[in-house]
Formats: structure tokens, sequence, C-alpha cells
């Protein structure tokens, strides 16, 4: 069976001088393969990951593997424990503001540099190999400097290191009331269909801080200069996903066996798993282009019902939401619609009621298109 | 028809020195009858009163009452508007913790003193106009004290001035996540029947700082001094009831309907409305006493699934809810299930799957027993 | 030399199911004598008792004692680990507002029960021992109820089962912006010179909710019930004190020093160190009792010059604060001017220039009276 | 004399639906000039710059003007009122994080295509008035897309839009413990020497999203383009500072009117003021290149006394801070002393003596030079 190890990763010291830790479940298979790599609560109030980390535990106390599979729940245990009133202010670092995911390295010098030192003659395995030796250097080089670093990026930069070895890396999120989905690198956009999601995000080569963005934009940078360099497709079959389960601030373990089991699927169809039958389901899945990924912003204050679900589809000109005003009860005034701006599939909507001007109220798939029928 | 006016109240200043008020809404009848207040909100992430309080003006613009209804929906702007995070830390008092519900007053000497004052000859009607007085007189005397007094006991006086005036108070809250259920005190029991709340806490003349209680604490307990010492039953006919219509941090338009028509076959029961058929539902009403409203703190800190929905009936020994421990996923401490120690019914639970030790995760029913039964 | 030991109790677990331990230095003399607890930091961001208890550590290193004493710095890890912002957050628990220094136990049933079991002929030693073990295992079965308790009376009893061993309690906490001031009870009046603190406020014997109060509560009430019963003085010594020392947010070596040398002059004059010399100092030491140490509110929200230094003697009529008004900055309405209504000393004040209105500005000493002449 | 008006603009609504609004005062002078726009806490902890806008204003009631000065205290209502504990949590949006401070608006697309459209002949007034035309229709149209903006950034872009039209943008800021700072454009480096303020920080043509920059850095591209373009010096005398004047949450009329002063010698040398003698003072000034202004993060958590006071010269190897750790109280790992890692002026300091590890613990000038010499 496979070998299993747990153990713990410092990434943090509290105001109370004590550590503070990460879980690391590692499980590596008799044979090689892939090595795969798992986290999830970066955000402190997306705890849903942790779930489906439990049952993927489960079933890989049971499953043969090729390669290695490593586990990383409670990822990020100072946003996990940051509460204000009985939510968990868990997206950002209280005391800055800093969004714990935004704070991975990418540093796209490096990657040229690194080009440079690659010949044609080199195989792949060893430019890999060589390539996540320089990165990991770099990024120890800045953990140690002399000034220091932010926490944010403390623990974002500790997690890379471990990350940054896979060939596979998955980073488990949950919007704030949310349906699911997931964010695909669009070079590796045929992976999509192998999780069982139904709203799929295709995202550029642009890197925005994220663990997911940290980790395929070095490698498709790199495989870029390489391909264009060699004058012919470089691939060093690395990919990285953000998946969205669902709305933060609850688990399931129902719904985490389902999202288990995707990630499962997609993981056999990568060569995973030992005589395993996860196949992905034939199901209607839907993509936009990140740009296409659109917020709606309130323009004004007041309080919400939001009548567009996640996930559902809305025409131009439906309703999406209904704001009240206090002030108004007595008049024509005392409610206002908000209306689709155009066709679209609401993803998520803000978790509160109460909003001010300017809040983030639905994130929206516009201009989508098939990428799977249903049956 | 109505006579209708709208007003606003300041109840407090903010930091930038500006005036926050609170809109008072005012429509009184040609005809004598009972006076009403009904506030909302007064704990800011509460807001679905707000929604409630909507339907009653529409319904109230054409809807010919006795006596006087006053609504005062966003009660509480100050808590309203305390974000930390995407939700609302409208409870208490972000810089001191204060309830926003625990400042109102009751001085049982002042009934006391007030009672000696009242002979067997004075009719009802002046032994109430005079009560209110004395008392209004009491919270103004607060009020304008030479040190002053804190912001949540200002804001609760200020509105409490307004609401010691009226025969019917009710105050409309939400739970976290919750279900249906109202506060009745003890001698207007037969009052629970009017609404169509399906569970229903019995409470003794105790006060604990809610305007509940302190409307019909000084009203209960001078009945009860005055029917002792002149050996007869005196009665005020003031009843006080917190209403608490589901989950925080939502509204639907369509539930505050519902509860706008409950709140309607009460107010056409006592007399406020002409013409109105407005009746309450044949439904099953479940009450407990107060002592028996108890709160499951939890022994651990981790992320919990909530097995039992609120107004669900559990018996004793099945599971309420499941923790995951994410330091022991590969062992069977992964999760511990917590059970019912007797039989139950819940009525709200903690509304963020992360939780520490001590948390109150549920609020149940114990020892209930029907109050009506439904077809 | 005196016998060291630590140890660490765990007081809760936090939402990743770890737990939260406080740490228990103990030093125990070779010859009886008093026990002494300390604790410090029961408020998140009143960090100054840690560098108190540091200095008396490394004093009690090198210094015997009679009897022992239990030292118990970061007594409250939730509280001490809870920003928003730049600042701790420490004073209420963040999710429900509860203070963590209001939910020690007091129960005067509990003493007067216990009181009718003790004759004329037992010995105060036995007393006390018996008391002890009656409070601790009422503690106890508290603590192990099935529905269970919140989490700061968890951390509270937890912490009191310690205390309440002790015959000698102090409290280390800080005011917001303040000068050193101590609550002493009525009872060990005697005891406010013995410690180098100027300010001094003399509390009756009601229970509100403190350690040092849920100390002596039961203690003074026990001694009251049995002089009357046995028509003597009954006296158990045992004595309990909050020490407040100085501001929050702000530690200080040398502050530190200056405070672990007057707790030190007080436990030599009740006899817990041998051959020492700590005495306290000649100084001027002025007091209050409770009902006039007094808090001033604002009436109005804006900006605050606070003009008046905590500790200063501020005659009626003169200037405590200048508040601006951002809207009138062109007229005469500007500033406003808050005087202080009576002669006062102010010993803290609100930490922040930014305030609503009911903001609690200033606590003051009015009718204060000299305790001990400086030289 | 001058000309004065008083308007509000609004910014914001909130979630009871009210406006929330920035007060404008302005100043108009009979001659022409200059243009001037003040504005002050935009981080809404930093109120010191309300009373020097006070402080301003009762001087230009007296003082004759050339120009127009528009005064904006109070600038963020929004951050000003969301209070986390006693403390103003007014850094950032409490929803999501985002610093107030960082939506400002610059597009060097935007610049280049301008800068096409200038030919030689055009004088300098009207490519000014062009270019400010064009930018604040850029920023009309964004404030009303469709899918609107977060709340941040649209106070930030209604902000922008009044300061566009201004030749002197001053912001004014504080550190959380702090001595007096400037930020200021290296092309306006000789305007250092014209404030009263001793450490100067030198930045370059960079856009980070704050309002000085937004300012700076489009006239700076354009005159960089055109000069080039044109082959002669294009000036076109904007220039824009942001002033941290000491620490927050604190106010003081007294060193507010040092500051007035200070910008009133600024804006006296720039030809702002009529028949004034507000003179810079003779005084040492020093400077660093923003690359030099160095943070010091903490490697571990614990509690601080900040040993180094803000604007003090420290020697490398000198101590800055000594952090106490409350599990080691009883070894010589109970306190650790944090060194200066070269020569170095720390600016400013973390607010709390509770840090975690990856604290911003001290801001400081290294390699800095003397700009102008005392007496």
């Amino acid at each position: 069976m496979n070998h299993f190890s747990k153990d713990y990763l410092v990434v943090a010291q509290n105001a109370s001088g004590r550590n503070m830790n990460v879980p690391l479940y590692r499980f590596k298979g008799d044979k090689p393969g892939p090595k795969v790599y798992i986290q999830s609560s970066i955000h402190g109030a997306e705890v849903q990951g942790n779930v489906v980390i439990y049952h993927l535990i489960q079933t890989l106390k049971q499953q043969q593997i090729y390669g290695e599979i490593t586990l990383v729940p409670n990822c990020n245990p100072v946003g996990t424990n940051i509460k204000a009133g009985e939510y968990t202010m868990g997206r950002f670092d209280p005391i800055n503001g800093t969004n714990w995911n935004r704070g991975y390295y990418f540093d796209p010098a490096l990657v040229n540099e690194f080009a440079k030192t690659v010949n044609e003659q080199e195989p792949n395995a060893s430019v890999k190999k060589r390539f996540r030796e320089a990165m990991k250097s770099q990024i120890d080089h800045r953990l140690n400097s002399t000034w220091g670093l932010g926490l944010a990026q403390q623990l974002n930069l500790k997690l890379q290191q471990l990350a940054f070895d896979a060939d596979i890396v998955i980073d488990l999120h949950n919007g704030p009331v949310s349906t699911r989905h997931i964010y695909v690198p669009d070079y590796a956009k045929a992976s999509a269909s192998l999780f069982n999601i139904p709203h799929v995000i295709l995202i550029p080569n642009v890197f925005a801080g994220a663990l997911d963005e940290a980790t395929f934009c070095h490698w498709w940078t790199l495989q870029d200069i390489l391909s264009k360099k060699q004058q012919r497709e470089v691939k060093f079959d690395v990919e990285a996903f953000t998946l969205e389960m669902g709305s933060q601030e609850v688990i399931s373990f129902d719904e985490g066996q389902y999202d288990a089991v995707s990630i499962l699927s997609y993981l056999n169809a990568k060569g995973c798993l030992l005589d395993a039958d996860y196949q992905p389901k034939t199901m209607q899945r839907v993509a936009v282009t990140l740009n296409n990924y659109k917020i709606l912003y309130t323009q004004q204050g007041g309080i919400v019902d939001y009548l567009a679900a996640p996930g559902s589809h809305i025409k131009a000109g439906q309703p999406l939401a209904k704001i009240l005003n206090v002030d108004d009860l007595d008049s024509d005034k005392a409610t206002e619609t908000i209306l689709a701006p155009c066709d679209l599939i609401p993803i998520l909507h803000f978790p509160s009621a109460s909003v001010l001007s300017g809040t983030q109220l639905y994130k929206c798939f516009t201009d989508y298109f098939t990428l799977t029928e249903g049956t």
C-alpha cells in the first residue's frame, strides 16, 4: 500500500509567541508518478476544502497511487482563527488588509534567466528539477532576508515551497454565497472537463498573486520561452487550479464527498491512481474567459433580497436583487430592483443583506459558452 | 383614512460629528384605540424586521385603524453600519461589547413608589397616563444627567421614551440561523396563539435589559402590587413581545409578507383594525418556559456540519452536529458527533462552521408542550 | 532555595481544534506561609502585567519565600490574539461581546449554606480548607455541566479554580490611556498603602463579575456571617486586588520593574518574603469610594484633543477636552470645550481621538481624599 | 477679501441607505494664481490633518490669497466611522481589506494618447486645461460604468476629480506611532525644503495607487514625453505631496498649528499668499530615496517594548526593540533584543505592543543624507 506520513509546518507565531502549524498529510505510492499538492482554507472562512481533504484521505488509505500526494488542510491557521462577531474574518490579515491569497511569488526575470541555462539536449525531467531548485532557492533567499517579510507573504512562500515540487497543484476555496466553479489556466483547458464542476473560468498567463497563478505562470512562461527558442512544443505537464466549492462559513460532509470524487476523477485521468474507476461525469460545463467574468457593484446602500440564485441562467433585464430603503418605506422609492445588464449566470453573491454603495453584489458569467454537454 | 406622518429621531452622533437618525412612521386612526409601537433591527444584522415593517406600511396605507401605530425600522443606525469582513457586527457596540438590546430601563423601586400614589378610585386610564409620565420623566432625567450615558443606553432610552407610550410593543429580531419563535410574557400567554409563530418562549416577570421586558416588567409589577393592595385583579392591557423571524444577515420580501400578516392577525384580535379579516392560522404552536430554553455549548473547537435543522424534532441521542478536527484526519478522531442530550427542538444554531470551545452551538426547546394543535 | 515548577493549563480550543494554554509559574518556599496568586492579561491588550511577572520571576529566582507564589501571565490566550486593525480587541469576546473579566463565580447562597456547617470550635484553617473545597467542587460541577458553558466563563472558572486556593490574589490590568491605580476592597483598606500606587478605589462587598470580587466577596461575606453568628470578629486574611498599571497596548521593562517592586513591598509586608527589605514608598496616595469614581460620557461625536493628563488635579470648570467638528470648521462651532463638572482627577481617558456620542471619555476621581501624605 | 464657499460631496451610501458626505471648504482670491487642493483623513484613524485644515481655515479667513484653495477634511466618512474595539479600523475597507489610499487612477496609455494631440505651439495653460478635461472625462466614464465600481475606488475617483483641477495637491496622513515625514516626488525635490518637516522620502515616477502619485505621475509622465518630443524642458508646475504629521489616533491643536504654518510656508513660496511672511524654518532636513526607506518585519511573535524613538539616530547593532516571550519567563529566552541591521533613523513603529511574526515593526531611513542643515 501507500506509504503514509504526517508532519507539521510552522508558518507563523502568534502574539503569545506560540507557533502556528499547518498539518501535512503525505501519501507516497510504490510506483513513480506525478506529484500532487492540495491545500485548503488559505481564506480562513472557506472551510469546506478541509472536508474534501478529509474524504480524500479516507479514500487514499484504501487506494493505491502512483507518485505522491500531499494534502494540506487548514493551511492558514491565522486566518481561520480571526473572528469578528460570529463570522470568520479570514479573507485578509486583520492588521493590514492583505489578502491571504495574494503574496505568492512569481518572477518573470528569473524565468528568463533560467531559460538561458537550458539547452536543447537537456531532458525535460532535468529542466524541471533544476527549475524547481532555482525557484526554491529564490524563495528561501526571500524568506531569510535581513529585513524580513510580512506575515501573509511568509505564509504564502512557505506553502509555495511545498507546492512548487508538485506537478499538480489544487487550491481549495469557497465563494461567499456561491455555486461550484473552477479557475483553469488556458493552456490546461482540456483538464476542465475532468472535474465535475459546472462553471469554468479560463485564465490567461497573468500573475495576480494567487497560488495557482504562481505555479502555472512560471511553467507556462518557461514553456513559451523554450518552445520559441527550440522551435518545438516544450511541455512540462504541470497544472494548477483554484476550485471554489460552494459557500464559505458552512461545511457539509455530503457535499465534500462529491468534490472529493470530482478531484479523484481528475487525478485518475492524470495517472495518479492505480486500478481506479473514477470517471468524470457527463454533465453540462459552461465556461467564460476571465475578462467576461464580471463583478456587479451596487450604486446604492441598503438592504438586499438576492433574487437570482447562484448557478441560474438570467436573461438581460430580469431582476437580480431588490433593495429596501428604510427612509422611504411610505413611497415608491421604498424598493429598487436591480436588473441584469445582459444575459448572465450569477456565480456568487455577497453574503450579507446589508450593503454599502460599491459592494460587490454579484460575480457573473457573461458571454459564456458550453464546454461539455449534459445528457 | 388614517392620518400618516413621518419623522426622524436623532439617536447618536458619529465620529464625523454627524447625526444618526431613526425614521418614525406613524399612522393615526380616526377612532380611539390601542397605541402600538413596533421597532426593528436594534441588532444591526437582524434586518428582516425592516421588510416586515415595509409590508405593514403598505397595508396600513389601505387599512383603517383604531388608535395609533408607530413603526420604527432601522432603529439602530450605528449597529447596522458596523461591518467587519462581509458581515455586520451588529449585536453589540464594537467599542465596548455592550449588547444593543440590554440597556433599557426598569426600576422596581420607582414602580413601588408610584403604586403608593394610586388609590382605589383612580380609573385605569388615569393610572396609566400618570405612570407613563412618571416613567418618561425618569428616563428624561437619566438622559440629561451631567456625566452622560453610554451610547447603547442612550439609544435604548430614547427608543423606550417612544415605546412606553404604547399599549402594544413589538420588537422585531432575528436569530443567527433560526426558525421563527416568539418571547411571550407569561401573563399574556393567551396572545401567543394570535401570531402565526410555531415556537413560543414563555418568560417570567424578570428584567434582563431588553425592550419587551422593560415594557412588561413595569406594567406587570404595577398590576401585581395594585391587585394585591386593592384585592382585585387590576389589568392595564399592555403587552410586549420579541419576535424572532428566522435568520439574520438575509431578507426576504416573501417571508416578510408572512410575518406582516401574522402581526396584523394579532393586532386585529386586539382591536387595532377596522373591518379587517386577518385571523390567526390554525397551526401547531409549541411552547417552553424560559428555563427550559437551553443553550448547548461546544466542549471543543473545530469545524461544524450542523445536522439538525432549526424547527425539527430531535430525539435524545440523535446527532446534532459533526465536528471535523483538521489535525486528525487520518485517524478515528477525525470527526466527532455531538448528540442531543434529551428530546429537543433546535430553534437556532451558530451561523459559522468555525467554532471555538465554549461556542453557543444550538439553542433548544426541551420539556416543551403543545399550545395549539395544527390540522 | 525555592522549589520552582512550570506547567500549562488548557483553557480553550481554537477553530483549528488546537489547545490554547496558559503558563503557570510556581515558586514554593521551604517554610509555610501565605499562598499568592498573580495573573495578567485577562484583557488581551493589557500586556504590561506580563512584564511585571517577568520581573517578579527574576527576583523570585534569587529571593527565598514563605508559602507559595503562583504567577500566571498571558492568562487569556484567546483575547491576546484577536487583532482588528493594528490593535488588540482584547477586552471582550469578539463573537458575542462578553467582557473577559465578568464571568467569575460568586454564589451568596452557597456561602450561606456553608456558613451553617461551621461551628464555633472549628479553627479558621479548617474552615478555609473546607470552604475552598466546597467552592472548587461547585466550580467543577459547573465546568462539567451537560450543556456546557460559554468560552469566557470557562476561562474565568478555570482560572478561579487556581486563584481560590490563594490567600492573596492580584489581577494585573491596564487602563486605556491611564495612570496607575488600584481597586482595594474596603475591608482590606489598610493594604492600599503597602503598594506604591498613588490612586486607590475602595470597593464594597458587591459582585460584578471580576476576579478580585469573586475572591473577596466570598471570604468577606463568610467573615460577616460568621462574625455575626459567633459574635466575634472572624478574619480569614484573604485579600484580592485589581492593579491597573498605566496604559494598554504598550509595555515598558522599566515601568514593569517599578510595579514589581511595588508588589514585592506588599508581599513582604504580608510575610511572604524571607529577609527582604522591600518597603512601601512614602508617597501621596489618594482614594475614592467606588460611587465617586465617575465616568464622563460624550454628548457629541467628533475628534478629541485630550487636554487633561491622567493623574493631574483639575478644578471644576477647567478644560478636559476640546472636540473638533469637521462640518463647522469655518464657524464658532468648529470646536467645543468640555469642562470638568467638579474638582476631579482624571485617571484614564479613551485611547482614540475619534469618538461617537456616548463614549466613555474620562474616568475620574471626585470627592477624593488623601490616604497617605508624600514627603 | 477671499470669497469663501462651503459645499458637500456625496461619496457613498451606508447600509441604512443614507448619503455619506465630505465637506468642501473653498477660498477664492481676487487675483489669479495656483489652485491648491488639500485633503485629510483618507485613512480614518489619521485625524490630525483635520486639525491642520482647521488652523488653515482660521488663517485664510484673515489672509488674502492668489488663486484658489480647496480644503477637504474628513474625506473618508466611511473609514472614519469603522470602530473595532476602541480604535478606528480606518486604513482599509473592513469588508474586503482594500486600502482606502490605493484606488486612485493613473493610465499611462491615456497620457501617451494625449501627448500625441499636443503640438509645439500650444501654450502650457491650454495643454493643462485640455489634459485635465481628458482625465476628468476618463474618470467620469469609469464612475458611470454599467457594472459599477468598488467603494474605495468610487471614493478615490470622486476625490481625484476635485484634486486633478489643482496645481498643488497635499494629502494629509499620519503614521502609526510616528515622527513627521513627507513624500516628495523626485522632480519636485526643491520643494522639500519649503516645508518644516525633518524627514523627506524622495519618490520616483512610479504609481502605486495613492493620490500624490495619481497626481504627479500624470503630469511628470506628460512632461517627460513632451520634453523629449519637443526637445526642450516642458514644465507644468504641478506638485503633489503626502504629509505624515506624527501619530494616528491622536490630535493636538498645538501640533496642528505647527503643521499649518509649515504648509503656509510652502504655499507662500509658491505664490499662493498675498503679503504674507511665512518662511520655511532653518532646520535639519534628512532625506532618503524610496528604495532606502525600509520596513523591518518581526521574525517572531510576542510583546514588544519599542526602545528606539521615531526620529532618533540609531547605529548599526544598537537595540531597536525588546520582545517578551511569556512561555520562557524563567529562562534566558525570556527576552530577545532586536538590533538595528545598519545605521538608521526609525521613522515610525507599529502602534501595539502585541505582534505576530511578520509584523511591520519599524519603517526606517537607511543610507539617508542631509538635505538642509540646521543652525
